[in-house]
C-alpha cells in the first residue's frame, strides 16, 4: 500500500456527488447533512416509508442510525433497507447505544444482516458481537483490551459478512481478515455530540462512491474526519473551545481536497495488518 | 419602483415581531428558528394537531415545509392550515424534494390550494407545475431554460393563485403576471443544508408582517438572504470554510437593518418585469 | 453563604459526569446535547418508551421538555418519568409555551407532580401557577410585576413540592420559602433559540450530580449560563452577531472551571432571601 491510497476515494465523491439517504437520529441530523455536503456528497433525509423507498431507489448509499429509534422510524428504515438490498447499494449501520439498552441492541441486530458496514464505539460493537447490552466491555485503552476488541470486531465482521469499524483512541476497521488501524484525530471529537454519527454518514458517502472497495473506503472516511479534527484543534486559540472547534471542524471537512489524506505528516496514520 | 422599496418590509418585522408558526423538517428546524429570531420575528414550532391549531390562532404567518413529511406531521400541518385559512393569515409552502418522490409531490399538491406563497428550487417548482416527480427539469442555467422556468412558475402562480418563488443562480418571484428577478447571493448557500428552508421561513415572516404585499415582501426576503450570504462570504479568510460561513451568515442576517436591502452596491439586485 | 458556593456543584459534574436522559424538543435537542457535553455531563436522548425506560434506569437525571410535545413523545416521557420516580432521580420539567396553548399547559400539568424542578419563563410559570394559558401575565419588568411573579413562583413551588425557577431579565429560583435572585447574563440569550431549553438541561445535570441540594444546584446552573453568556457577548466584535455569539457561548460553557461561578466580578450575581 502506497501513499496516495485514500486520495482517490475522496476524488470519487467530489466527481460523482453520491446521493446518500441518511436515516439518522434527530440529535445529529443537521450535522450529518452538513458533513455530507462539506465533503461533496448529496444528503437526503426521510421520515416516511413510501418516500424513503423512492429515495432509496435513487441513492448511491443508505445510512441507518438507530440513535433515536422508535417504531415509526424503524419502519422507515426497514422500507429503505429493502430497496437498498434489492438494488445492491451499500447499507451502513450505526448501532448507537446498542450497549446501553436491549431496545437498541434488538434494533441494531435487525439491521445487521443487510448492513455492509457497521461503525460504532467499543461498547456498541461488543454488544453486537454477542456480549449483550449493559455490560461494560473490555478496557480498550490497554493493549490486552485493544486486542480483545479487534478480535471481537473481526469475528462480528465474519459473521455479518460486513466491514466493522470501531472508533476509539485508535480506530480499527476490519473485514474479518484484514485490520486497518487509524491513529490520530483528537479527543475533542468526543466532546461534541454526533461526531460518531457524522463519521458513519461520511462512511456511507465514501463506500457509496467507491463500490467494491468498502474496507479502504471506510478507512478513508475515518482518516478524513481524524485529519479534519486535528486541523480544527490546531486552529483553536484556547483549549476546550467547543463552539469554535465545531465551526473549524466543518471548515476543515469541506476544505480537504484529498492529498491531505495521504500526507505522512500529521497524526492520522493507518496501518494495514493483512 | 425606487430604492427604499424593501427597507420598509424589514422595518415591519422589527416593529411587529410577527409570530411565525413554522412546521418544518427535522433537519433544518433549528436554523429556521434562529433565522427567524435573527431578523426580528418570533418563531414557534409544533408537532401536535391540537397545539398547532391553537398556535395558528395566534400567529401572523404559517410556514409548511414538507422536507421530512410523514403521516403524523402531515396531520399537524393540515390542522394548522385549516385555522390559517379561516383566519386569513398567509401560508407559505416549501415543497422540498417534490421533484424527487411521488410522496413529496402528493403532499405538496395537497397544500398548494391553501398556500399563498410557494418557494422552491427549479425541479420542485417544475414538478408542481405539472412536470411530475422524477424528471430532470429544464436546464435553468441556459437562457432558454431560464425562460421556460419562469413561464412554468408564472403558470403555476396563476393556477394556484399564489406567489411562486424559484431559487437558483438567479431567483424569480412571480404572481403570474409580474416577475421579479433577484441576482446576487453566493453559491456557498447551496453548500449548507437548510438555506432553502431558512429562506422559506424568512418569506413567511416577511409576508406575515406586510399583509397585502406578498410579491414584494417575498422578494425582500430573498434579497435579505442573498445580501447576508454575500456579506458572510466576504468575511471568509479561506474559501469553502463552510462552518465559518454558517456562523457569518447568521451574524449578517441579524445585523441587517433594512437600508442594505435597497443599497445599489453589492450584487443582490432586483428587476421587476411588469 | 460565602463565595465558593457554586464552584463545588460544577466540580461534581466534572468528576461524576452524570448521565442525563434529555427528552426534549426537536428544535433544540442538538444544543442541549452539546451544552451537556460542554459542562462535563453525559447526554442521552430517546424517542421510544422501552428504550427510555431502560435509559432512565441508568441515568442520574431526567429532563422533560414539552416544546414539541405530541402523543408519541408524551408516552416516551411518561415511561421515563415512571422509572425516574421509582428510582428517586430528579425530574426537571421545562413547560415550553405552557402560556400559549391548552395542549402545552395540560402536558405540563401532567408532569408537574413528578417534577422536582420546574424551569420556565414568566408566562409559563404563571400559567402553571393557575393563571391558565393565553393570558399575558404580569409585567415582570416592573417592581410590582416582579414581586407578583416571585409570589406566584413560590406558591407553585409549595404546591408542587418542587424547586421553581423563573427566567427573565433577572432569574428567580425558589423552593417556596427561600428565593435566590440571579442578575446578569445578557439579552442576547433571548435572541438564540433554545437557550431556555439548554438552561433546563444544565439544571438537570447540576441537580443530578448533587442530590439533596436542588435549590443551590439549580441556581448554580443559572449562574453558569449567565456568566457564559456575559463572557461570550464580551468577545463579539460587533453587536447582534448572533452566529458568533452562539459559538462563543458554547466555548465559554465548556471553558468554565467552577471558580468563575463564585467570582464577585462580572454581572451574574446571586442573592438569597431566606
Amino acid at each position: 500500500m502506497t501513499t496516495k491510497t485514500y486520495q482517490k476515494f475522496l476524488g470519487k465523491i467530489k466527481t460523482s456527488s453520491p446521493l446518500v439517504l441518511c436515516l439518522t437520529n434527530t440529535v445529529t441530523v443537521t450535522d450529518c447533512a452538513n458533513g455530507l455536503l462539506a465533503i461533496g456528497a448529496s444528503p437526503v433525509m426521510s421520515e416516511d416509508p413510501e418516500d424513503a423507498q423512492a429515495l432509496a431507489g435513487l441513492a448511491q448509499a443508505l445510512v441507518v442510525n438507530i440513535g433515536t429509534i422508535n417504531p415509526a422510524s424503524q419502519a422507515v428504515m426497514e422500507a429503505a433497507v429493502a430497496v437498498a438490498t434489492e438494488r445492491g447499494i451499500p447499507v451502513t449501520l450505526d448501532p448507537v447505544g446498542a450497549g446501553a439498552s436491549q431496545r437498541r441492541l434488538s434494533a441494531s441486530m435487525a439491521f445487521l444482516a443487510p448492513a455492509g458496514i457497521v461503525r460504532g464505539n467499543a461498547s456498541e460493537i461488543l454488544a453486537l458481537a454477542g456480549h449483550g447490552a449493559g455490560q461494560k466491555g473490555v478496557d480498550s485503552s490497554s493493549r490486552e483490551g485493544e486486542e480483545a476488541l479487534v478480535e471481537n470486531a473481526a469475528k462480528l465482521a465474519q459473521r455479518a459478512k460486513a466491514i466493522v469499524a470501531v472508533s476509539g483512541p485508535a480506530d480499527f476497521i476490519t473485514d474479518g481478515h484484514r485490520v486497518i488501524k487509524i491513529e490520530g484525530g483528537t479527543p475533542l471529537l468526543t466532546k461534541l455530540t454526533g461526531t460518531g454519527c457524522l463519521l458513519t454518514a461520511l462512511v456511507g458517502a465514501y463506500v457509496g462512491a467507491s463500490p467494491g472497495e468498502p474496507l479502504l473506503a471506510t478507512a478513508a472516511a475515518h482518516v478524513h474526519l481524524a485529519k479534519a479534527g486535528e486541523m480544527a484543534q490546531a486552529r483553536l486559540e484556547r483549549p476546550m473551545s467547543l463552539g469554535s472547534f465545531k465551526v473549524a471542524l466543518f471548515d476543515e471537512l469541506a476544505r480537504m481536497e484529498g492529498s491531505e489524506l495521504d500526507n505522512p505528516s500529521g497524526k492520522a496514520q493507518w496501518r494495514l495488518d493483512a
